[in-house]
């Protein structure tokens, strides 16, 4: 059962024979879920981490207008939480359901503390794993700030030269799944634009690398 | 020069004795800078933990267009990257400028990794602000998704409704500058919006509490 475990960024590097170990040391949890099962509600605190042994779970957003939308999906095996557990304000933002049959382990933050403290690797991994959500995060920050698709992707474009400096082509870096995930838009919607862009002589794209043809026209579109 | 960082998060809770102590188990390196001297560029890896002992710092974000946008300020006593240190892309994504004469104490994220697995208390402090800004850059989020000013406020007013559920008045939570602050615009632009759901007998507001006067008109605003 823990074997998955292994898969996780939270144990990444360990033996199952080591997990197995870890999480002898501290007390934890076991539960089943059911689909559409609400796992938390939103507002409630969350002082657990869980780990996702067994299939799928979703976070909602109550819409207000009996429609929720669906902030994330997380699939075994992964941990959940581990970016907001230890925070002043540990609600949450939304509801966690259970989207198949799960099986879900949950350690208190109390218990989880002893765990981090008595390993330095288990450590390291944790802090990585809550850095990456963070990171991740941040960057959807930054595209949000700009109001237009056309500003996001000139911020992209812009950035990707500055880290290639010297190169006229440059490598996009993500596919256009990625890179409307990432925008928070849709696929069509970053289609269309990139069109108009490559249309317009500002950018060219040519076997997924990127070339600036109008410089001063892409910045404009970040104001 | 330490007895500041017991006002940091990440020292709450010990005295000066015990931080020199903590501090001295550890290698640290300490930096003085001058006013607008760069303490570290966009794209930078950042793989340190920066204590501000004296002065004030800024992150500023490179605006293409010979404008810089400061994203972010930092007062002494307080900690800086510790919420993105241990990322597998930990570089920085604004330049990080001195704005008076600062002084940094700098610790490596191996030091900072001992320090952390050398006692419970400053390794939950540690995870407390990391949690913190996460939670923080969570909501910043929540509200940029909302394209337009109403639908920023009128997600706040029934989130509070929901928190307060069964009232009919509710405290706003926070003045009219932290609410501008917390859906990225601007005060005037809060206030002008605020008056129109006023005026448009959609809320009330009264004494810094908020009432719902026309639900579906609010909740029409979320989409």
């Amino acid at each position: 059962m823990f074997s998955e475990l292994e898969k996780t960024s939270v144990f990444k590097g360990f033996t199952t024979a080591e997990i197995i170990k870890l999480l002898s040391s501290v007390h934890y949890r076991l539960h089943t879920y059911n689909p559409d099962d609400v796992i938390a509600y939103a507002c409630d605190r969350c002082d657990d981490l869980f780990l996702l042994l067994q299939g799928e779970i979703r976070g909602e957003m109550n819409g207000y207008n009996d429609k929720n939308i669906v902030i994330s999906e997380i699939c075994a095996p992964d941990t959940f939480a581990e970016a907001f557990l230890f925070a002043d304000n540990n609600e949450l933002l939304i509801n966690i359901i259970s989207t198949t049959k799960t099986k879900i382990l949950i350690i208190s933050k109390s218990e989880l503390l002893k765990m981090l403290n008595s390993n330095t690797k288990i450590l390291n991994n944790y802090l990585n794993a809550t850095s990456n959500r963070f990171v991740l995060i941040s960057e959807k920050l930054k595209f949000l700030m700009f109001k237009t698709v056309k500003g996001k992707i000139a911020n992209y474009i812009l950035d990707l030269e500055r880290e290639h400096s010297g190169k006229t082509y440059f490598p996009l870096g993500r596919n256009q799944e990625g890179l409307a995930a990432l925008f928070g838009i849709t696929r069509p919607a970053l289609t269309r634009n990139l069109s108009q862009l490559k249309k317009d002589n500002i950018i060219e794209i040519k076997h997924k690398e990127v070339r600036i043809l109008d410089r001063k026209r892409l910045v404009g579109y970040l104001s």
